[in-house]
């Protein structure tokens, strides 16, 4: 039976739901109070879960420190106190929707780790929302 | 991949736990203090998961702002401080167990999404107890 | 200086908000969904802080388990997974209030400790919603 | 004994720390990452606490339903999803840190209240960053 | 479609990341400040799940009262308030990790419940880790 | 009206209640299982406040990063994933309980600041006990 760890970090930004092919009433009507060109932020969690064999030596599936410290290199360190649609080369043409960022946040974490190890990367943007990509 | 987006909405409400084809003993017996006549009360947590393919113009699996409208459509304002056992139409005959809100809540929701976009709901209690009815 | 302690505990009610001397209308318009008369609940949590001088030999402000002790004969035992308008003898004529409550779960509290040790009571209903009687 | 009620409200916002009469290099110098131009942003919990006595009649201090209108009135509908140093009139000029949020804050909702009810007002900017302006 | 229930229970214990096959310099080296040799604690959380049909008569799935009690008697009593490496007979030889409690605590919960009905076992360090064993 | 800040930090420690001069017996009476001799653990949480005047070109009563930073070297950097009891010079003598922490780690923190500055520490053992060292 396959293990799953998961790994739970904070960053604060802005960000603004914006289709630049569309008009402003059209954004306005679609994303609301979200579509407020000065943007908005929120403290957000990203949780990435792992799964694969449990380490005999180690006890480890993955060494929850290198994880972190892999998130924050490769998310963490470009997204915090920043504002999403201006300030990040790699979403530069995407829309900050949750459901983006857990998209191109488990595309970017991919390739750190060995193949079918990285499962699910959720984002949180408030107690209310979340949005996953997960392997299934 | 298949992308899932989760709202969480809050609601208060009381309860009895109650068979009425036993008598009060058998009640008391496998309910305990659940089965109090006068009812008790939560603080419920409602987690409703859709799953699908997110929309390229939007970014949105489905608009939050709109799951929310449906949750409290079709639920949450028929059950926010109310008696679940004695207000709601929908639940009369059934037992409100965790499990059992959270599978008609299921059946209730289901109509209101495409085939195949509601995932799961899930219900929470306390900080103890979770429910979840999932098409897996 | 004084310490504080502080003991977090939780029950599950239900209640209502009901003036008895006033017309349904009045007790609707002034309560709304609170006063439903079949009643609505919480997860609520009470909170217990006492101040005073730290004992040189326990190190102890009061011994937290024997706090709760207190908590649970006095208070909990009788108001969890109850209806606090109708199963609760010592809360019959008072508007179970977060404010009345926190109220006379203090005065109940009050003779089981020396002078002055009880500082403050919390009720707390929802995340939102929190009364406090504290000697100030 | 007098008593206290809070009510918890939620906002999410952008803000940048700025001192227009400073050099880039000596705000980026003061306030780090938050003095990222394009700004940053929170999920802010509000938390406003009134003092006072209780109404025999209704049992409350004062209905918090109407504590949470006020609170939208004068505080939210301007702030949630705004950019706090951009889009609010009643904002401009000031560096929006947590502690002079608390304090405008504070001073907006004062005249909504009789004499000496408004005890505090709490800007939760992160789990980890709180603060509050308090009539001692 | 299969019901899930979850309970939590929580439990504080002190544990020492360490493999007795190593020199001390390879266990600092792996596990950082989490061998330090007089060990370090958490306040554990525990998520037993379990999947199944819900019952008639009851609306249970599973009563999580039962479901508590065999927690305790088959975890929580041997593991809270101790130091996992040294005081609890069937963790001896286990490096007490977060995926290798989950893993223990599945297989010893597993034998409480007919075949199929114990889904997955979460452990959860902190709020930035978890682990879980789940049959999938 | 003065300000106040709070900033809170996080520590996993094991610890041992225990007081050198009585027997093993009364040690077990008082401090139950808190008294086990290999320890237990727990994910501590201190708040620490600070109180004063907002400086008028920063916005700050404090900068919340340095606050942070002296709270790392003066107490987190030695107490973090150790033994209370064990691994920290300054609190061998002490029996490691909320009460006396929150008041050496006061202690510790007062020469840090101006006179007057620090108004309370506070040390969260778990949800439900907190105790706290506070400035009247």
């Amino acid at each position: 039976m396959p293990a799953y760890i998961t790994r739970r970090e904070a960053f604060s930004a802005s960000h603004r739901l914006f289709n630049p092919h569309w008009s402003d009433e059209r954004n306005a009507e679609v994303f609301g109070p979200c579509a407020n060109p000065s943007g908005h932020g929120h403290n957000y969690a990203l949780e990435i879960t792992l799964t694969g064999e449990v380490d005999a030596e180690t006890g480890y599936l993955f060494d929850l420190k290198e994880l972190s410290a892999i998130a924050h290199k490769t998310i963490l360190d470009d997204v915090d106190h920043r504002h999403l649609n201006q300030d990040v080369a790699w979403l530069q043409g995407i829309n900050p929707t949750a459901e983006n960022l857990a998209r191109v946040f488990f595309e970017r974490l991919e390739g750190c780790f060995p193949d079918g190890l990285l499962h699910s990367v959720g984002v949180i943007e408030t107690d209310k929302n979340r949005a996953e990509h997960r392997r299934d």
